[in-house]
C-alpha cells in the first residue's frame, strides 16, 4: 500500500478526480518472500485511464498473467461508467482474486465497488492505510462527501492581523518565499476566488506562477465574487485560467455553482468581506495564514465580525503545520474532525458527484 | 571562547548585569597541544563576584599559578569599582599576560578596561566571537548602549490579529504550551508591563510560573501603566514581583523610570493602547507574536493606528525564529540592525549605566 500511495501522489492534486495508485501482486506462492509485482499504475487526471486500468495494462505489457492476482489500490475501485468504464469490470475481466483498498469511495454513483466485487466472488480487504489515502485526496474526499468544494482561506497579514495599511497598500506585506508558496498552492487547486473589491483595489492576475515567473502548467479557474463590474482591462482577463464572475454575496450560491463545475478545492484569497461571509457560513475548511513581521496599525482586518461575539464561540481550527518562509511564518490549520455517529456521513447531502 | 560562552550562559538572563564567562589558560608551552585550563568562572548576578574574579579564585583553589596566563572572557573586563572592585586590577594583580575578549563593554563607567590593560603592558585581543557574546547579553547591551530597556512586545492573537473577542473575552486565545513559554519569558526579564485597562479587564497576576504552577525563582517587577487606580484586590497585588504603578501615558517617561531602576529587559504584554504608543515611539525592539488558529472576527486589534499610514512606513522587524507551540505559532522578530557610520554608537546617549 505504501507503494500504491507513492504512485497515487504522482497524479495531479487538482481536477475533479482523486489521486489513486494501484499495484498488482502475483498470487501467493509457496515461499515466504515478497509477492512479485505484476504491474503498477496511477491516475493522471480526468479523462485518462484509472489507476487499476493502468496497472492492468502495465502487467499486460510486461507479459504477466493477472489471474488470481491481488490488486492493492488506494481507493475503492469504482463501479460506474463515466468517461471510462468501471474498474470493477476491468478487475473481474482480468481474473483478479483479491482487492486490498485503503479509502472507501464516498461517491454515490462511483461507490459500491467493494460490495459488487464481493458479490462476484472477489475477496475484498478494506481500510488499509485509509488515513494516509484520505490525506492524499482530502479536498476531493470532502467535496464528494459534502457536496461542496473544500475551502482554503488564505490570509496574508501583519502581526496585527491586518491585510492592508491605512491607505489600502498591501503590496507586499509578505516576502518572496511566502508569495512563491502561495503560487504553488494556486497551481494545486481548482479555483481561486476574490471579491470585486479586491480586484478593484489590487488588480491581481490570479495566475499560478513558477519561481521563474512563467505560468504554471495548471491554472485555476479565476472566480470574482461581487456585484460590481470588473474592468475589461483588469489583469485577471490576461493569460491564465478561465474567469467566472459571480454577481452575488451569497456564499452558498458561490459554492453551489463551483460544485456544479466540478471544483473540489477552492482557494479564497480575500478580501475581508468574502472571508467574513465564509466564516459566518462555517465553510472555511482550512486556513493558510501567512504572517509577516510588520505592524500595519491601521487598515482592514483580515476578517470582520461574523457572528461569534465571545471567544468560546469563535471558529477555531486544528493546526497542521507551522513553518518559516523567509521572513514570514505560515500556519496551516484545518477543520477539526466532527465526532459523528458511525455512518452519519452517509446521511449528508452529496450533491456534488465526482466525474470518474 | 566557546567554553567561556557556555559558562556565561549559566548566569541569569535578568538583572542589571550582563552574563559573562571566563576561562584562564596556562602560558603557551613548547608543544602544540591545547593549553591547560587553570580556572573557570561566570557571573551569577549583581552583587556577586565577576567572572574574572571567579576564574582567578577557581585557579587559586586548584593551586595554579596564574602568572603569564591568558584570560579568555566574553566581555571586556570592567575598569571601575561598583559593588565589586574592577576586574582589570584583579587580572593585573594575578599577573595575567594576555586578555582575549569577545564583546566590547559599551558602558562609559565600566568600559575602557581593554585600553587600561594595554597601557599596563597586557596583550589584548578584542572581538573574538563578539556576535555570539552579543546575542547572550542582547537586552543588557542594548540598554547600556541606548540608555533605555530593551522592549519585547508580546502579542497573543487570533489569525485576524485580535487580542480579544467582541465581548472582551481573551482567556484563553492561545494554548497551554504558548502560555508556558510566555511564563518562561517572564522569568527571564526584569519587568513586565500592562495597562490599567488590561488590569481592569483581565486581572492578570503578572507572575512567572513554572510548568507545575508554582512561582518561578525570579519574579519580574510588575509595572502598571495608566491613570486609573488599580483595585487593592487585584491579583497583581498577590505574591510575585514588586508592583510599580506609573500614572502616565508617556512611554518615554515609563522607559526613563525603568532605566533608572536598572531594568534592562522590559516585557510589555499589552493592552493595545500601550503597544500602539510604543510603536509610535519606535521603541519596540523585539516582538513575540503568539498566533492561535482561531478567528475572533470582532474585538480589539493587537495594535491601533500609530502614525504609519502606508505599508512602506510601517514598522517591520527581522524574523529570528518561527516555531510551533502546541496548536499555536510563535514568531520572534527583532529590530533590524541600523546601518550607522562607524563609531556612531559612541555618540548616542548613555543615560542608563550598568551596576557592575
Ligand atoms: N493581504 C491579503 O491577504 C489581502 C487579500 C485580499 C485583499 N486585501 C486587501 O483588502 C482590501 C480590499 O478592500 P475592500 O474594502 O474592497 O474589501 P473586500 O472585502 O475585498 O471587498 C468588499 C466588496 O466585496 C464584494 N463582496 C463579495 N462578496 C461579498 C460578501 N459576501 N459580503 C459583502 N461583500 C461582498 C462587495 O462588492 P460589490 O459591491 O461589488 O458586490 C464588497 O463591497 C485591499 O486593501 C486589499 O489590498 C488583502
Ligand atoms: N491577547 C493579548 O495579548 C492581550 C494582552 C493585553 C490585553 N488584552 C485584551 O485587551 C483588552 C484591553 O482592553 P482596553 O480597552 O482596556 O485596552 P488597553 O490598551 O489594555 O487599555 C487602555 C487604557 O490603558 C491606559 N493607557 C496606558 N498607557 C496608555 C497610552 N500610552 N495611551 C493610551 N492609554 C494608555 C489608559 O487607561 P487610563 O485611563 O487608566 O490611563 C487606557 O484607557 C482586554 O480585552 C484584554 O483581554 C489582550
Amino acid at each position: 500500500m505504501d507503494r500504491a500511495l507513492q504512485l497515487a501522489a504522482r497524479g495531479p492534486a487538482h481536477g475533479p478526480n482523486p489521486r489513486v495508485g494501484c499495484v498488482l501482486l502475483g498470487p501467493p506462492g509457496h515461499g515466504t518472500g515478497p509477492r512479485p509485482v505484476l504491474g503498477e499504475g496511477w491516475h493522471r487526471g480526468a479523462g485518462t485511464p484509472h489507476a487499476e486500468t493502468e496497472a492492468l495494462a502495465d502487467a499486460a505489457w510486461r507479459g504477466h498473467d493477472t489471474r488470481g492476482a491481488t490488486a492493492v489500490v488506494t481507493l475503492e475501485p469504482c463501479a460506474h461508467t463515466g468517461r471510462t468504464p468501471p474498474c470493477t469490470e476491468a478487475l473481474l475481466a482480468a481474473g483478479i482474486a483479491e482487492v486490498v483498498h485503503a479509502l472507501h469511495d464516498p461517491g454515490h454513483r462511483s461507490g459500491g465497488g467493494a460490495a459488487l466485487l464481493r458479490a462476484r466472488g472477489v475477496r475484498v480487504v478494506a481500510g488499509v492505510r485509509a488515513d494516509a489515502a484520505a490525506r492524499l485526496v482530502r479536498p476531493w474526499h470532502h467535496a464528494v462527501l459534502h457536496g461542496r468544494p473544500w475551502v482554503t482561506l488564505k490570509l496574508a497579514t501583519g502581526l496585527d492581523g491586518r491585510v492592508a495599511a491605512q491607505d489600502g497598500s498591501s503590496r507586499w506585506i509578505t516576502g518572496p518565499q511566502a508569495r512563491a508558496h502561495a503560487h504553488a498552492v494556486r497551481a494545486a487547486v481548482d479555483a481561486v476566488a476574490v471579491t470585486t473589491g479586491t480586484v478593484l483595489a489590487d488588480d491581481p492576475a490570479l495566475t499560478a506562477r513558477t519561481r521563474t515567473g512563467s505560468l504554471a502548467e495548471h491554472q485555476p479557474l479565476r472566480v470574482v465574487v461581487g456585484e460590481r463590474d470588473v474592468p475589461a482591462a483588469a489583469r485577471l482577463h490576461g493569460p491564465g485560467g478561465e474567469v467566472l464572475h459571480l454577481r452575488t454575496h451569497d456564499v452558498a450560491t458561490v459554492l453551489h455553482v463551483l460544485a456544479a463545475r466540478q471544483v473540489r478545492h477552492l482557494l479564497v484569497e480575500g478580501g475581508p468581506a468574502l472571508a467574513t461571509a465564509l466564516l459566518a457560513a462555517d465553510v472555511v475548511d482550512e486556513v493558510h495564514a501567512y504572517l509577516a513581521p510588520v505592524a500595519l496599525g491601521g487598515g482592514q482586518a483580515a476578517v470582520g465580525p461574523y457572528g461569534a461575539t465571545t471567544l468560546a464561540d469563535a471558529r477555531r481550527w486544528s493546526t497542521a503545520e507551522v513553518r518559516r518562509l523567509g521572513q514570514d511564518a505560515l500556519l496551516v490549520a484545518r477543520r477539526r474532525p466532527v465526532t459523528t455517529a458511525p455512518g452519519a456521513d452517509r446521511t449528508r447531502p452529496r450533491a456534488q458527484e465526482e466525474e470518474i
